[in-house]
């Protein structure tokens, strides 16, 4: 009778106890497969306990990011298996440009509404990701805020947390001009510009979304709504074995070439990209032209088909290049002032 | 021309960068006040890194929180300045029980319309709260997010990591029959139980909760909208020196009480707590009343008046309440099935 009715108000005040349940269920089962022997804790203390273990100088690394407006198309879709894979090899490659190996993730999942299924496929891609990169999803929260989000809708934020020795951390100030750009391609948007492609689609409510997300479209090789949902590619595994090759790495998010490569760089250089010295994916020529967008505005708000940039010396360049599957040198570093060109 | 036609672009499709800019700007204001010599990099990197040093075994402890629908009094009342300071205290109270000194902490801000003060405001008080226990606030992301998140609403998240040797974890296994409860003041609902607070008030829209919110209340000393926004306590200052001594803690959030102290309890223990042994808040009073709640359903929803909860042998008691104002004992601990009784 007590539970009953703390049921009764809480549910009047929009807040589903038993859904709350449920999920943190289904939750567990993907997390465990996720620890490792370092974990000291179990989901459901307040905190994640994580053993460092075999650094002599560690220093962490860490991020925090969500995914954007992608949500918006896993939601149209009523698929959720892979946005929690975007949210977490976003998070890995951010860490990487440090040189970390990531440790342990926690997330976060805000909703108007729980849906126990919904919220455990987020965690599951989640731990996939997680899985893939021998990192921990050691804890997480699940906040049902009715009000706050809009029905339907909610928000997912990831957390990571890598480790490096304090000397193997890449030095970008051993960047040099005549140094090479060697940029990695992208599986499509990643988890960039999807305000303004929702836009340039006329993708609002979800009805309409659905429809045009469903369409196939020759040019990609699939639907709209496939195209768009691809997971955000992970570089971890690629390019951990070639870290002490590596001067600097600059990973391609909101902001694009442009704005993301002098976040790498040292002062009094900049680099100079050479146009079609990488195929640009198709879909981003769609955007271009269905939106009527102009060149530059295309490379500030998308990666335009390189996911991560790397600089490294002329000498280390091919070696790089034969043990990175369809990468590319895209330009070089030269003397300036820490803008990129590209023509 | 370039510039203005793409910030035309994305601001069509809600996007403003120049806001996004500005708050940037004025984060970087907050966020350096707390940073320490750990401290290896600079915000605007892809990642923060921070360097662990003079530890021997070091385990990390690490948890994710929100601050609920505390927001929504935030955001009726237009103020900002304390809710980024519930955030950093709730996560810092998080780790606590495992011993842990905060190292380092990250937030996610996200948003339907960015408002550059409004931010800097949110953050001002994540700063201030993560200077006064020696924690660097080390990297964010703030996104805004047309069509997720209601007009003129947003969601905090706050990730905290920190660090304990593994020796001095403390060790709950110790707890036994007969451990000493004692309970910590919180000073007021602390992040908990505002969707329920919130119905009972009938706090629904702006201009209605401004209203309720802005009525005085004999019995509180203070306007509705004062009382529900006093900040989390935060309790490491007070315990860190007293960690030796005590046994197991709980931070009593969501659940209260009941659901909390279970978490921290091994197997076959239970908490017997005596009703009458501290001061229950006006505010809970208040909220029982005019919302015809029962009891054990307010126990569940509401700290009603503990933050936290310490075990420690009966010898250590009368020390540990001599060095700690305001607490009481509030029960001992039982022979049973890890579940609580309050009577």
């Amino acid at each position: 009778m007590t539970t009953q009715r703390k049921k009764e108000a809480y549910a009047t005040a929009g807040v589903d106890i038993d859904a709350a349940g449920r999920a943190k269920e289904l939750i567990k089962q993907h997390t465990r497969s996720t620890v490792t022997p370092k974990v000291l804790s179990d989901i459901g203390f307040f905190n994640g306990l994580f053993e460092l273990k075999g650094y002599r100088e560690p220093v962490l690394v860490s991020s925090t990011d969500g995914v954007g407006t992608k949500l918006k198309i896993a939601i149209a879709l009523d698929k959720h298996d892979t946005i929690g894979m975007d949210l977490v090899n976003h998070c890995v490659n951010d860490i990487l440009p440090s040189g970390a190996e990531p440790l342990f993730f926690l997330d976060y999942i805000g909703t108007g509404k729980l849906f126990p299924d919904q919220v455990s496929d987020i965690v599951k891609g989640m731990a996939q990701a997680c899985r893939d990169v021998g990192c921990a999803l050691i804890g997480g929260e699940t906040a049902e805020m009715p009000g706050v989000y809009v029905l339907g809708d909610y928000d997912i934020v990831g957390f990571i947390v890598g480790a490096v020795e304090k000397g193997n951390i890449p030095d970008v100030k051993s960047i040099k001009v005549g140094d090479t750009v060697i940029g990695i391609p992208s599986s499509g948007l990643h988890t960039n510009g999807y305000s303004l492609v929702r836009k340039v689609f006329g993708i609002g409510t979800a009805s309409e979304a659905r429809a045009r997300l469903n369409i196939s479209h020759a040019e990609l090789g699939c639907t709209l709504g496939e195209e768009l949902l691809k997971p955000h590619r992970c570089y971890y595994r690629q390019l951990k074995p070639l870290l002490p090759k590596i001067k600097g790495m600059a990973h391609i998010t909101g902001g694009g070439l442009l704005d993301n490569i002098p976040r790498s760089l040292p002062s009094g250089l900049y680099v100079h990209i050479r146009k079609g010295s990488w195929k640009i994916l198709p879909i981003f020529e769609m955007i271009q032209k269905q939106g009527d967008i102009n060149e530059q505005e295309m490379y500030r708000v998308f990666n335009m088909g390189i996911g991560m940039v790397i600089f490294c010396s002329l000498r280390e360049a091919d070696g790089l290049l034969a043990s990175l599957p369809g990468a590319k040198v895209i330009g070089e570093v030269v003397k300036g002032d820490g803008q990129v060109i590209i023509d």
